[in-house]
């Protein structure tokens, strides 16, 4: 199984026939309204939605929405709100979370927080995904939110995560490239050192439910006559579906040019804890935060 | 002076009414002749194409093309030719240089050698000039060549080789970003300190002919919308002409995809020496070569 776009995923999102049940810290904003009500509307969530209650009730209302009272948590704080949202993962009363209009480090201090936080499955990575009108399917890119220069051990770990995720959405055997400058190992390129050790970690077991390749650049990656022209040989040419980027700046340079210049729609999610943890700008529209929460339900 | 695309450059090439003086390395090879000749017919170059001719005349004749017989140069060796290509630049007989059919270490090899090289006028370094669809006008992206982790020192130079070749193309005053994860200095992100150091030294002086930015974030660069959101006022927001990335790994990654995601046209150039050096992957097409040629002739 794989998906060629945000679309087909929704599809199968729908016709699972369960609400995914959604807690979302600091909620008190239009297009996170907006989005919660979208998705619940089609079924595909239970929000249940932290902030500031008359706020939010006058932001509904001027939207022209509604949703069940039981849904509206009053908590104007935004730290609190977030420990609330976590409170409800921790009770087993919601499935995953959501970053409203807080700093991305606040939610995670109340979601590593050792005194009411998560419990962690690994390192916390970010993962995007991308629907590109220039790609034959959906493309993850990771970590560019996170780890700011992961060692070895952490890029398995952002491996590991990112091809968990994957599978719960239910592909088989993620397609993992490993990026680089260049196809052969130089040592005074860590990455490329790193990506060959990854990929023999994935070939004696040591990373497993995914074909890793690497050290591999974004051109044979994305282009199978250019590798083909170059001997270069992989299931994961042509047709990757995760990016391990070396590190943060890398990563988020390229997910932004993603976003400007190759017109990708891209949902953000924070993985490694106990449950996915959706992640928007605060100036992500209300359709981008939408499709966030509805690909996120595919997982949980 | 900017331009919006390579169309309008070549208009300003095609009008200067002289032929630039081009020394090709390592010739025999039909998307070379292809693009040589193309931009002869159109009066932009003078091609010297150093090679094996009777290989040059053979693939001549089977594209149908023709050149005056002083312009092919027999020399098989692809060593050889390109200090042959080398020694016209020395010798004031050529304006610039081109890789044909060889590694760019063998290329660069001629035009280092103490002993018949070309004199450097700083750091080398490499550009890609990108028209994209999604983007008012031409960017540059630098350096995703040559020095895989540059010192401040270096970023310097780099930035100095990108601003002096658009000023010889006829920009004013380029605008450069210097490329981060974001805004903030952070002591644990290099890149971020490099970049605020570039700007100060941009400030003051040190760096001449441009405005430069940073730390800012490839969103910021592209979206003037999200700057807004954010509060972050620079002359650079969302009309860059120079995008500085912190190290080899993330410009190539970055080229390559505006390449293969945000369909590029996409040129490649190595400054820093006597002459620009055009520089095109070897599975290049001929239309690709010949922008190649065509653009850096507006530099010489």
């Amino acid at each position: 199984m794989e998906y060629r776009n945000i679309s087909q995923l929704l599809e199968k999102v729908k016709k699972s026939g369960r609400r995914k049940r959604l807690a979302v810290a600091a909620a008190a904003d239009a297009h996170v309204l907006e989005a919660a009500c979208r998705a619940y509307e089609e079924n595909i969530v239970q929000p249940y939605l932290i902030g500031d209650r008359p706020k939010m009730e006058a932001l509904l209302e001027e939207l022209g929405l509604s949703l069940p009272q039981e849904y509206l948590i009053h908590e104007p704080d935004v730290d609190r709100a977030a420990r609330a949202a976590v409170a409800l993962v921790r009770e087993g009363q919601a499935d995953y979370l959501m970053k409203g209009l807080l700093n991305t480090s606040n939610m995670l201090r109340a979601v590593l927080s050792r005194d009411g936080g998560l419990e962690r499955t690994g390192t916390l990575s970010h993962m995007s995904i991308n629907e590109l009108p220039t790609y034959h399917k959906l493309l993850v890119v990771t970590d560019a939110g996170i780890l700011i220069q992961p060692t070895l051990e952490e890029k398995a770990a952002i491996v590991r995560n990112a091809v968990g995720a994957l599978r719960a959405m239910g592909y088989d055997c993620p397609k993992v490239a490993a990026l680089a400058a260049l196809e052969k190992v130089n040592p005074k390129m860590p990455e490329t050192v790193d990506a060959a050790a990854l990929k023999q970690m994935n070939q004696s077991g040591a990373l497993e439910g995914c074909v890793v390749e690497g050290p591999i650049s974004m051109d044979l990656v994305m282009d199978a006559e250019a590798a083909q022209i170059k001997g270069y040989q992989s299931p994961v040419v042509g047709n990757a579906d995760i990016l391990l980027v070396p590190n943060i700046a890398c990563g988020n340079i390229l997910n932004k040019s993603l976003r400007c210049l190759a017109r990708s729609q891209q949902v953000g999610i924070v993985l490694g804890a106990q449950v996915p943890i959706v992640l928007t700008s605060r100036g992500a529209t209300a359709q981008s935060k939408y499709l966030s929460i509805a690909v996120t339900a595919a997982m949980v």
